[in-house]
Parts: structure tokens; C-alpha cells; sequence
């Protein structure tokens, strides 16, 4: 304890958020608020003045905004991040002799108590603080404390104005102020980081004619449709070139048939690596020029950052001291034994090299960048050092601040949130195994109710590549619109892998697996886009009603309302002054009708208990009127296993016609 | 972030117990244990290795021992502190490739993969290992070693040997180990710090003949009494001299009567101030003397140490810079608007000579503590910088480690767990207005299962010379006898002040006020203790039963257990052993007969479901035979309004016979 702090007798602690003691930042997008709460308090009951300090990480100056006090020695105050970039925040808060004296004073003369030397004790104060005080502040303060000198009833009303009030908060006696120990610091990334709807389609599969291995070109033809189902970003699996040392074959089979293209995570071959294009999709140009296509159709492509190599990789035979050697001078491949991957070589993170390796794997994001790409979904991060994450979003973040970095950790939760926390933009979650309304009611409080959401952005994927969630293949097309649904609603991002999803595949390799019966990992595919019973449709009218209503465009105000049958799940999404109101209920059984009612929390919706309202389906565009919090649903998973209700508050009646006046 | 970490892959986060972020230390007493958690994790597949580290503060070396893995990457060890003073604690924890290697190992071999090149890796870590080593250590590395080297079986069972993982842990490499990044501190008490019986007295009351003003001689013949009770601290109000300017009449009056001996709260006249003794108590060496009498008796004395002055304490002409004054040159006195307490002069804490009174207040204490007082009750710290106390009691504690300082703060929660938090031993707490089972099971939790058990020792007071709680007032007799025992069984360290409370005196100055008529504060009583309806001999076995067993003595294992009837509480109290398990059922209702059937955790209390327990009631000396969780209990507040049952779960069948077997 240092003797120095003798007379700072505000204590500030309990500062939320603060994730980690302050080891790591808290996330906004720009345009979003950080409300910073924090017990304050002091001995004796002194009266005290607390502010929020902020400012961008670079700026000079800290800003100001004073903190209220709420109860139970609990203060709040906000400010608004406006750029990307780093802000950070802090605390201040000091005993305010003048404001103590101020309500004493009331309170003395409501006692009928003689009040002569208080008012030169307040004349003092308020004489010291205009020598802090300069120009015509300084003089009104001059000219205040003269009439608390002379004392009376000119003299009580000036102590007691709200004017004398601000210029004493405004010119306080800070030299005893306590600050809080640390600065916290805040990342803010811009909107898409918050609000995104992710594609994830295979390039070498959108060739017109079957079989052919499809290039960038072909896949530009994919683009309008694409953007017709209303996605922004573009994810594509690794573009590189891939190995040909124990390449898969399809279905994941240990040898490779002449034609079998290898699954495009197998990076690196004599064509080059992770700063390579894989040439049957075509050229560094021609990506370059996929990327302007894709941007001219409102979609971001995003990149696929997997750091492991094939046996073929160039690295592996010009930085061997990336790699693990086994003593019989052979490269230690990924193994889970007794599993064995050997077509896949990971990088030896504890080489005596790390240095020049965590340089190299940042200049892959940084080339990338270069091409016009600001997106990256990362692949297993959680098999690469945490430190190096650490280090290396925030080398990139500092000089390509609109970087978003998707991590693929399917992990467990620790791991998950350390990710997230470390710096990853965007996270994948256990969204895709939940489907029970406990499940997804439990899971998501944790997600928008706690700390977490304060660093960890759920990125909601109803399958992937990886994963062919038992509920699809079981569920059959109903699971896939109530699936895609959940996804689109619960969660500001999500994703589709395409064009399986739309399409409704839902073969596994065998019963009781996740992986698709001949992924496209392993293969070519040829897809029927426009199939008429594709999804497509549907998905772009979701994605419409996602684009259209900021409500479904944060996690911050979700809420769970009850409805009296466990395979019904209701929720709301609003915008924080209700402008916008958004009531989801899906039908969670792929089978079966299901009705039930709704027990909504109306004063969450901004409804009025005594009032009907209208909600309007947005899929449907039906209309009905409520009454109430209990009102009732019903959803036939044949047609359209959910709503997604607009909530009208204001019904007009005959009270708006002019003649009623 | 420093890059020099780049290859320490191990993490470690979420450490438990850690307050504040590692600010404040955490409480023991000596030959208890502290539990650490942490969250432990790398990156990939590989295993880890985790040690918590701990040493008493000055010594130069870590002592070590490993943690074990639980669930949900959470790691768990303990160690036991020995002594008084202050400790430390930390975690450290590397990736430890051996234990992967040698748990691959197990699964190649199962799955019968060749394991030579294995076992050529396994050969050269052990290797590696045995220079790390020295003496037979470093031989046995070397041998096994050599026999990895040559492969075969032989090989294959030294290397899943566990004389080798041992060693192999010990000579582990850990040179990329990572150190969480804090030192956290125990403050370790002396036992009494954790199990303690107080009994407040006035000893001016003391006199064997009514008016006199009782002495210290006096005092002395009390001792046998308050140590009949099995009290084992003596705590006396302050025992300086009391101010007479603006002294306080009998009920608190302004003005004093002749007669009046004063507020022993109002510090100081012309013989002195917080280093003297009121001449009318008898000399300094009267208090040593009693000091020392008190001890034969097994009771500590405990003093009340309240840093404020009267009007004439010798502080304020020789200090003035330690007041604050006001334009018209007098003293500011306490106030609380429109309120004034003009006998009573604060210390100005903002005063320029900050440093000189820290300085003079430490030397109170130590001034008592040379006199052989060891315990301090602290009247109001929390109307005096926060940051004093913290050094106060740290520079006292590391001369005296041994001291012991009671919180008497009835304010605010965030403001008495910062005391606590800051160094305070014990506190007094809400106890004295939790009257209904809901309030007491709710705040019991608080204090007894979460954070708060760490470093805030809860002291239970039923009433103070302040506070005479409506309960008693309203509840009489048996509310008397059902708070001493929820104070006494509740919590491990509680108090009473007397003899007004074993005489159950209950009336206040005006209903609706907790205040004693005829306050002891401003008067000189004379009690007649050996009235028959004295609760002295109940109290005196409720002491007693807390002595005798163990399980009272701590509160880390309180339970609640459900009853059928609101009126009725009942919890237990066991030792982490279960060899002593106590059960208590109090009537909270002070005028009729509950009954009710508890519901009891049998496992918390080491019960087997199928065969019956006896409950020996410790306060009547009845037995009972219970029989599985569900048992009938009914208490008579007008005869004992509680059970304390010793759980006895032995019970001798004929199957204890020797003729049985």
C-alpha cells in the first residue's frame, strides 16, 4: 500500500464489465454503447462524485461523463464507441465536500437551524474553487461566494442554485479523487462483426457441367443467387493448392481414386501454400477478381485460415524446424492415436523458430488482406498456442482494424471462451447440438445474459462441411426451416453451409455419425440449385426479415416468454427503445402439429396489459390481433414450423379520426 | 504481450479462492486448509501437468504439490497452513509431453501399432530427463533410458511403469511452464480468530454495592461468573476517560446530571485520552492486573477501541490539525444533519498531518497491546478511511500477527465486506435483525457458501449496549433463548452483551426504537445476575456444547435441511470427517408449540438411509431413535425452544455381540 493515497478515501471497485481482472477487452461494434457500472463508496457519509473516463486508445485525453448513483452503492454511467479501433475506460470518484454541504445545508434549514457559519464555510469552498476555475466561470464563482460571505436569504438561494450545483462538480477538488487501478479496454469492430449472415459454398463444385472441377469463374455464376438469398459474407474453404501425399479419396477413404480432388484442408503442394491458389479454381487474379464480383452482389468473402500443411507443402521442406521429426527422420503427422491423419502435418509450435513461424502465419492473413479479403474463419484455433492468437489478432487488428476473425473451435467451454476473449471476432458454438427448448433456452441466456456476452460473439451454424447434425438427418425439412430459423433469430450471425442446406441433404456416412455420406470435402459436387424444392426461397425471405428489422440485429434483448408445450419455443428480439419488436415462436417437433399458449412478458415487448395489439407474421403476412400475455399458437411443421411476428403496438381506432375530437 | 512467453502453450485462469482479483488476501486460521481451484487448459490434445505452489511469505522457496485434474478443464489441490502470519499461494502448470507420449503409447499398443519409433521418442525424453536429475534419480532415468532404446516388451512395461511417470514428473521439463500471473496471500489467524464466545460488560456496573462506580478490583470479582458461562473473550466498552463538556445525561439526555458518569464512547478529559484508563475504573496497572486475573479464568480481554474524542481529550489542544475547524474557531463535532452529537469530536482524516495521526492511532493499539491485549473491537471503522485500516491493521499484524480486530460496522454490505476484505479478523453482521427462517437461510448462505466465507468472518450478536432488536423486545424469554442458540450454532464466533441479556431486559426507550431504556451507555447499573430466571445456566451449556464439539467451531460446513413449518429452522454442522455431526431444530415462533416433520440430507450427515440413528438433544440429555430422512420433531418455546442434537449414527445391534459372529 503506498502511504502516497493517505487521503483518497473514494473506494471504486466491482467495475463491470471487466473480463479477467482486465486482461481482456470487451467487444462493440461502432455505434454501440458500453455501460460501465461500479460500487462506489467512501467512509463516513460524505457525499461523493463518480465519473466514467473514456477515449479512443491513441487519443491524449481521457472524455468525461458523470456517473449516477443507482442503490446499494452501485454507479452508472455510458458512453458510445464510435470508430473502430481500440477505446478504453476507467473509473474516477472522489468525496465532494461541496455537494455533502449542499444537502446539509437543506436540511439545516428545514430544521430552522442557524445557518451563518455554514454559508462561510461554503463561501470558502466556493471561493478555492474558483481559483480552479478560469474566465467567466472563475468570476461567477467570484461573485457566488461574496453572496454566501454576506450571508441571508440571497445567500441561501445562491448555494443552493443547480447553477452554483454544476460549476462546483465542473471545478471540484480532485487532488484526494481516487482513480481505479486499471484501464479497460474496449475492441470495436464494425457492424458485420455484430450482424452477418454467412454462406459457406464450395468453389470447385459450381461448375456448370458435371464432374468438371469448378474455377472462380464458374463460381461468380453462383454469386446472384447467392445474393438473392440475402447472405452478406461468402465463406470458402481453403483455396489452395492441396497435397497429393496420402490424399483422401471419397468419403474420407485413405487412398485417392486418379480423379479425386483431396479435401482442400490438406494445404500445399509443389504449387505452392497458404499464399497459393489452388490453379484448378484459377489464378491469384482471377480470386482478386471473384472478390470485386462478389463485393458488387453485397457479399464479403471470407477465407478459410487452416495452419497445417500436406506432406507436400513447401514449408516442409524449407522450414523443417516448423515441423516435428520422429527419430526416423520422418515428419511427425497429426495423429489422435491410435487415429492416424497422415495426410495432414501441423506445425511444431514449441520449435526453437516459433518466432519466425508466428511471423510467417501472420503474413498468410496479411497477404490475404492485400487481395481485398477482411474476413477470416479460422480453423481449429484451439490446436495453435493461445499466446500466438493473442499476439497475432492483435498485430493485425492494430493495423487492419476491420478485420473479422471467425473462430472454428468446437471445443469445450473453457477452451471456447479463452478464444473469444483472447481476441476472435466471431465464434462458433454448441448451437448445432442444441434443440431442445431447455437446451436452447439455457444455453442462450448464458450466451446474452452473462459476461459472455460482453466478448464472445455466437456465430450460429446449423451444419457445416464437419458436421450433419443428427436433428437434420432426422428431422428431414422441417428440422431444416425451424433449424435455419433458430439460427437466423436467436443469433445476430450465423451461417449455412450451401448449397446442402438449402437442399435439404441429409445422408450420413452411417447412423449415428455427423459426417455427410460423400461430403464434398472428398468430392465434386454438382448441385441442383434450383430444385424446386430448395429452401432457397424461405432462407432469402429470413435473411430479408433479419435485414429489415433491427431487432433481429443483436443478442442484447433476447427473451424467453413461456408457452405451456415443451416443444414450442417463444422468444422476442427489440431494439432498446422498442421501436421494433420481434416475437419468434418455432415448433421445435419436425413431426407433428403443435399448439399451445404463449405467456409473454408484455411490459418486455413495451405492450400494454389493457390494450389488444397486432403481431404480423412476416413470413406468412398474416395479421392477428392479441389480447393480453396469453394468446394462442399453433404450427404445422409441414408448412411453416415458426412465426416470426412483427409486434404493432399502436392499433388505430376510432379515437384517431379527427371527427372524434 | 511479451513474445519471450511464445512457447508457454499451458493456461491458467479462473483461480479459486482469489479476491478482488488477488487484491485482498484470504482468512485461515492455523491447521485449516486451503482448497485451490483453477482452470487449466492448452491448446491441442496434449496432457498437462498442474502444481499449486505455497509458502508462508518470508520464506525463500516455493513448496510444491500436484493437482488433480476434476472435470471441465478444472484442476484441484490443498495445502495446510501451520502457523500465524501471512502465506502464499499460486499455480503452475506445462504441457507435459511424457504423459501424452506414454498415454498414446497405451492406446497404440492396444490397438497393436508398432511402437518402435515410440518408444526411440520415449527413450530420448527419458533421457533428457535423467540430466535434469542427479544421484540414484538420475541412474534409474539413464537405465530405463537405455532399455526404452532397445524396444521389445521390456521397453513397452518400463515405459507404462509408474515408478517412471513418477520420476518423470519430478525431472519434468519445465522450462516452457507457465506461472499464473499473481501471488495470492492467506492471512492466517490464531484459532480464536475462528471459534470465539464474547461477552460484553461494563465494568463500572460491576460494584457489589448499587450506585457505585464499579473498578476494574470490582470486575475482577465478575470473572468467575462470565467464565462459568464458558465465555472465553471478556470485551470491555472503552475504558479511558470520559469528556464532560456536552456529556450526556442518563437516556441520552443533553444534559448530564451531577451524577452522570458519561458515554464511555465520549474519549478523553484533562486525565487523558486513548492511552489512559478512567482514573474512577482504578489505575493501569488496576487493568493489567485484571488483564491478567481474566486470563487465569481462560477469558481474553478484548478492548474497544473507538477513534473519535470528546471535547476535552487531550488530542484537541495539542492536535488541533487533526480537527477540522470551522470559520467561527470552534471544533466541527459529529453531526448527521440536522442531528448533532456535540460531545463527540471526529478525527479530520483529510487534515495536511495525515501521516502523524495514522501514526498516533497504530500506537493506540500497540499502546494496549503492551499491556497484554491482544483483541480489538473496532467501534465504527467505517466512518474512517478505508486505506487507514488497511495499512493500520497490516503494519500491526506484522508485528503481532497474533492480534485479532472485530469490524463493528452495522452499515451497508459492500462497505463491511471491503473491511473485512481489507484485514479485518471478524465482523459483526446482519444476524442481529434476521429473525425469519427465509432471512437466516439466505444470509447464512451468503456468508457460508459462496465468496464471502473467504475473508469475512461473520460474529452473531443477539443484542449490543445499541441494539435491543424487536425480537427480544417483543419475544421475551424464549426469544432470548432461540437467538443465543441460532448466534451460538449459526456461527463459530458470536457474542452476547451482558448481564442484560442473560436477565433478558427488553424494554426499549419507545416502541418502534431499538434502544435500551435506561441505557447502561449513559448510567451506572447494578445487576442482580443471580436471579433465579437468569439464562446464565442455559447460556452456560450451550457454550459448553460448543466446546465439546468440533463441528460448532467452524462454518464451513453449515447445511439446511427442509421442515414442513415455517417456525421451525433446522440445520447441521459436521467435521470434514463426520466424525462429529451436530443438528439443530430452533422454534422461531417465542409464543406457541411448532411442530413439524424435517426433511433431512441424510449423506450430508454421514447417515446411511436404511438403518436408524440416534439423536442425542445435548440440551436436555434426551435420546431418540430417527429412521430415514423424514422425522417428527415439536418444541415448547416456553420450556427450551431448540434442539441441539449430536448425530450418533452407530447404533449397537446384536450383530456387536461376540456371540453374534
Amino acid at each position: 500500500m503506498r502511504l502516497e493515497d493517505g487521503r483518497q478515501r473514494a473506494v471504486i471497485e466491482g467495475v463491470y464489465p471487466e473480463i479477467d481482472c482486465g486482461q481482456f477487452p470487451i467487444k462493440r461494434t461502432t455505434g454501440e454503447k458500453v455501460v460501465v457500472e461500479a460500487d462506489i463508496f467512501t467512509d463516513g457519509h460524505d457525499a461523493l462524485s463518480a465519473l466514467l473516463l473514456y477515449r479512443r486508445e491513441d487519443a491524449p485525453e481521457w472524455c468525461e461523463t458523470p456517473m449516477t448513483f443507482l442503490v446499494n452503492d452501485r454507479w452508472r454511467a455510458e458512453f458510445t464507441v464510435g470508430e473502430i479501433g481500440r477505446y478504453c475506460y476507467t473509473v474516477m470518484a472522489w468525496v465532494d465536500h461541496f455537494k455533502t454541504w449542499a444537502g446539509d445545508l437543506a436540511k439545516r434549514i428545514q430544521a430552522g437551524q442557524d445557518v451563518t457559519v455554514e454559508l462561510e464555510i461554503g463561501a470558502r469552498m466556493v471561493d478555492e474553487a474558483s481559483q480552479r476555475a478560469s474566465g467567466a466561470d472563475a468570476a461567477a464563482l467570484k461573485t457566488v461566494a461574496e453572496t454566501l460571505h454576506h450571508g441571508g436569504d440571497t445567500a441561501i438561494a445562491a448555494a443552493l442554485s443547480p447553477e452554483l450545483s454544476d460549476l462546483m462538480f465542473r471545478y471540484a477538488d480532485r487532488s484526494c479523487a481516487t482513480t481505479y487501478g486499471k484501464e479497460l479496454a474496449v475492441v470495436v469492430d464494425r457492424e458485420r462483426a455484430r450482424f452477418s449472415a454467412w454462406y459457406e459454398l464450395f468453389p470447385r463444385s459450381t461448375a456448370k457441367d458435371a464432374g468438371r472441377h469448378g474455377t472462380f469463374r464458374d463460381a461468380e455464376e453462383r454469386l446472384p443467387y447467392v445474393a438473392a438469398m440475402g447472405f452478406d459474407v461468402l465463406y470458402l474453404p481453403p483455396i489452395h493448392p492441396i497435397g497429393v501425399t496420402k490424399r483422401k479419396g471419397r468419403n474420407n477413404t485413405l487412398v485417392a481414386g486418379p480423379g479425386d480432388p483431396g479435401s482442400p484442408w490438406a494445404i500445399g503442394n509443389k504449387a505452392g501454400g497458404h499464399k497459393a491458389v489452388n490453379p484448378e479454381l484459377g489464378t491469384l487474379e482471377d480470386f482478386r477478381r471473384f472478390v470485386q464480383r462478389a463485393n458488387e452482389y453485397g457479399l464479403e468473402v471470407a477465407l478459410d485460415i487452416a495452419f497445417q500443411t500436406s506432406p507436400d507443402h513447401p514449408y516442409v521442406e524449407k522450414h523443417p524446424e516448423w515441423f516435428r521429426w520422429r527419430p526416423d527422420n520422418t515428419v511427425q503427422y497429426a495423429e489422435n492415436p491410435p487415429k492416424k491423419y497422415e495426410d495432414i502435418y501441423p506445425f511444431n509450435f514449441e520449435s526453437e523458430k516459433w518466432r519466425e513461424l508466428w511471423e510467417e502465419l501472420k503474413s498468410v492473413f496479411t497477404f490475404w488482406i492485400e487481395q481485398g479479403v477482411k474476413i477470416f474463419r479460422v480453423d481449429n484455433p484451439h490446436t495453435k498456442p493461445f499466446a500466438f492468437w493473442e499476439w497475432c489478432i492483435s498485430e493485425i487488428k492494430q493495423q487492419y482494424p476491420e478485420v473479422i476473425f471467425l473462430s472454428e473451435a468446437f471445443t469445450r467451454p473453457k477452451v471456447m471462451y479463452r478464444l473469444a476473449k483472447l481476441g476472435f471476432t466471431q465464434s462458433y458454438t454448441y448451437f448445432t447440438w442444441r434443440n431442445t427448448k431447455w437446451e436452447l433456452q439455457e444455453y442462450l441466456t448464458e450466451l446474452t445474459q452473462t459476461q459472455v456476452r460482453e466478448f464472445f460473439r455466437p456465430n450460429f451454424w446449423p451444419n457445416t462441411p464437419d458436421i450433419l447434425p443428427e436433428a437434420l438427418q432426422i428431422g428431414g425439412r422441417p428440422a431444416f426451416m425451424s433449424r435455419l430459423v433458430l439460427a437466423a433469430t436467436l443469433a445476430a450471425n450465423y451461417g449455412i453451409y450451401g448449397p446442402a442446406f438449402e437442399l435439404c441433404v441429409n445422408e450420413p456416412t452411417m447412423r449415428g455419425k455427423e459426417e455427410y455420406l460423400y461430403s464434398e470435402k472428398y468430392e465434386i459436387k454438382h448441385w441442383d440449385v434450383d430444385r424446386p424444392d430448395s429452401l432457397s426461397r424461405f432462407i432469402g425471405q429470413v435473411n430479408q426479415i433479419r435485414r429489415e428489422n433491427p431487432a433481429l440485429q443483436s443478442n442484447l434483448r433476447l427473451r424467453f416468454h413461456g408457452v405451456d408445450n415443451d416443444y414450442l419455443i417463444c422468444y422476442s428480439k427489440t431494439t432498446e427503445d422498442l421501436s421494433n419488436v420481434i416475437l419468434v415462436v418455432v415448433n421445435l417437433d419436425p413431426h407433428y402439429t403443435q399448439s399451445g399458449w404463449v405467456n409473454l412478458a408484455l411490459d418486455q415487448l413495451g405492450v400494454d396489459h389493457e390494450h389488444p395489439f397486432q403481431i404480423h407474421d412476416l413470413l406468412t403476412g398474416e395479421r392477428y390481433l392479441w389480447n393480453g400475455s396469453r394468446n394462442y399458437v399453433e404450427l404445422n411443421p409441414h408448412a411453416i414450423p415458426a412465426h416470426i411476428f412483427r409486434v404493432r403496438r399502436h392499433l388505430r381506432t376510432e379515437q384517431d379520426f379527427e371527427y372524434y375530437m
